[in-house]
């Protein structure tokens, strides 16, 4: 079969993320046989009758068992099990990958199930995603253009390196690679201390009396703004958890921003906040185009 | 003319707001003509050949002069002197009403330039706009089924405030009325805080190091979560300082909120950062659908 870069594909946990990458590198042609796991047999079955998968098997080991390239897509929560239960496979040939949103905390799982001699485990985070879930949000173009970011250790293979990277190339994404904790320190603030701001703006406000009446004077940038805040409580859960270090870090540097706000209103400086609001606007009109 | 609601409105400002509003009630036939009168004359020649206003006048007392409606349409900071040049004309008959994001000082301005005993102030506020700015960005829809917040003082006259529910009603906004006060805590917490804590966020970013490489990784997400600090710096320094008191307590409220979270990730307490996210996931799908 030399028209697929390899056998067998693997992924476990066949929601938006799993779902799109097996719709992607079928398109592609990147393997001859893409097979499912997961917690959840029915949706292993919409799966398979989506045409996402072409056979599941609800043990993790059996799936995983022979196959070229074995991606772990569920919950940061659950990716320590679930390298319990493919370690119970023959992996010897098998190249393991993740799709985490938090780099460091997954390395030290897989070090701790499958050693730290293990050369073919390639952490790896697409910067992709809707706010939909699910098998049947699953879309082949998802990762079209959109970066993924794989944090090899000093033990990745460069051999277990390059399939996963041309594997997410099949899938159209433009992939970079950093060190885990660079991945870590950049998410914590372009996305994990968003969250964290978006939900707790909610939340706040929720909290006041009238709060139907604060919600019905909201705009669209309100809407744009709090749309972070209708992610998966779970996931980001476990998102903030595993990356909790970063999180931190960033959440005191944040305090310190709102800090300097705060005072510069409460003396009524405008010419401080007018400089902090046109640094920002140059930077985020720079950055979004 | 019995076809008019009104004979002529002078609109002072015709930026996107109100140039916008001009668009929509020469539209509906709300008014036999539209002056404009505003600080540019480049932008009045501008708003003339769009076939925004009828006529301008680089005088605002001038253009105010037996005007049925004034309608101030400048930043915050800036309308307390064009009140005065109002004051300037003959407006015994006038309605004058605004547009400003902040509603108690606009009201004291008026009471200081006006007196406390002028009965045909409306202090009023569309909570509509784009990040678009300037005549040209204006356009007859804008206020299609956007809400008009009109916020009477004890002094306002019915009269008035219901000429002025009328002109805004003919550009297509649904009008609520309710205090000042109600209004600035409300607009404090669904726009003023945001804005402050999205400047602030990427403000916080752009101050790391590889700031290139932070937004190089930011997602959708963070464009739409930032999307409000692109908005006009000098604007936003205007409504921070015009509803300072009110945008002050909402700051101290989420920094308790912030706290509640820095300590429950520094517990790593999931349960009940799982709370808060859930709470805040069910509150923003239950106004946004």
């Amino acid at each position: 079969m030399s028209e697929y870069r390899v056998d067998t594909v693997c992924i476990i946990g066949t929601g938006l993320i799993g779902g799109s990458l097996a719709l992607a590198i079928r398109q592609a042609g990147f393997c001859r046989e893409i097979v499912g796991a997961g917690r959840t047999e029915e949706t292993l079955i919409k799966a398979l009758e989506l045409g996402v998968i072409d056979r599941y098997d609800t043990s993790i080991a059996n799936a995983a068992q022979h196959a070229d390239i074995v991606v772990v897509c569920v919950p940061l929560g659950s990716i320590y099990s679930v390298f319990e239960q493919i370690n119970a496979a023959e992996i010897e040939n098998t190249v393991i990958t993740d799709a985490g949103s938090a780099k460091q905390s997954v390395i030290n799982d897989a070090e701790f199930v499958f050693g730290d001699e293990f050369q073919n485990f390639v952490p790896g985070h697409p910067i992709a995603g809707t706010e939909r879930s699910g098998v049947s949000a699953a879309f082949p173009e998802l990762y079209q253009n959109r970066r993924v970011i794989l944090t090899p250790t000093e033990n990745t293979s460069s051999d277990a390196l390059e399939k996963v990277r041309a594997m997410w190339q099949s899938a159209g994404a433009e992939v970079e690679t950093m060190s885990a904790q660079h991945h870590d320190r950049v998410l914590a603030g372009t996305s994990h201390l968003p969250h964290l701001l978006a939900f707790g703006l909610v939340d706040c406000l929720n909290n006041l009396e009238d709060v139907d009446e604060i919600f019905r004077f909201a705009a669209g940038g309100f809407r744009d703004f709090t749309r972070i805040a209708s992610s998966d409580p779970v996931m980001w859960r476990d998102i903030c958890l595993s990356n909790r270090d970063e999180v931190m870090v960033m959440m005191r540097r944040y305090s310190v921003e709102m800090e300097k706000m705060y005072k510069a209103l409460e003396a009524g400086d405008g010419e401080e906040l007018r400089e902090i609001f046109e640094r920002a606007k140059k930077a985020r009109d720079a950055f979004c185009g």
